[in-house]
């Protein structure tokens, strides 16, 4: 996990690899966003998609779930939010998605000494490289131990 | 559902409740946000939460459940994103949450004559009435099929 610290400006790294199936499309959207073209596979063949394609939401917790399990991922103290996210393209059946991050900035907490607010660049991309998700999220992320108080 | 026509600047609009279970709250993030204070209640507890938090993802899912269940959904095409998301305050076992929903605004595509860009203000907030998660998203929405061509 990686402190405060650790984080540089203009750094980036792009995860492992994620393969997205049909079920987990279907079984995901039923649950948290059930409208056809994530659910229906033939209303998603007559609709502008063309075909059954992966919920918004989806692809915001692919995303997390690449940069979370990664071993260089943040010591997290709380999430603050996203920026500026855009769904650039569907993510369908067989893909295989992985997640590049840039940091952005990196700065102290103006009043707790044990945390800064690290600002990234994400952005989701397929086997072809084409960009899916892209956003700006900022984190609370702990100072080294030795560094606080 | 709702076509583009029917989206007044202004208009809003709170969904039924949905209620988090702890067991809800660690299955997801197992899945989708495998951090401690999302799938650890003893690490939850000991850390700055004070206990079990439902990841932030989650929050995001809950809400869009909340939004495309109602009988008043949009006619969705297809989301474009997602501004100035916030978490605001978390989400614990047992919380019930409810979604507003406002229109910002409604404008025609300026290149299909069969849809429109609405913007709307979403909130989440929990029994208390206390604000958890905002955001601004941007969908488009189908207009009435007699309006378009």
């Amino acid at each position: 996990m990686k402190y405060f610290e650790e984080f540089t400006p203009g750094d980036a790294e792009t995860t492992e690899g994620y393969q997205v199936t049909a079920e987990e499309i279907i079984d995901f959207a039923r649950k948290w966003d059930p409208q056809p073209m994530h659910t229906d596979p033939d209303a998603a063949l007559a609709s502008g998609f063309g075909g059954l394609v992966a919920s918004g939401v989806h692809l915001i917790a692919m995303t997390v779930r690449l940069l979370v399990t990664r071993p260089t991922h943040a010591s997290v103290i709380g999430a603050l939010g996203l920026d500026q996210l855009r769904f650039l393209r569907p993510v369908r059946p067989g893909d295989v998605v992985r997640v590049t991050i840039e940091c952005l900035g990196a700065r102290p907490s103006s009043t707790k000494p044990d945390r800064g607010v690290v600002r990234s660049r994400v952005t989701l991309r397929n086997q072809r490289g084409e960009d899916l998700l892209t956003y700006v999220d900022a984190l609370l992320v702990a100072r080294r131990p030795d560094a606080a108080g």
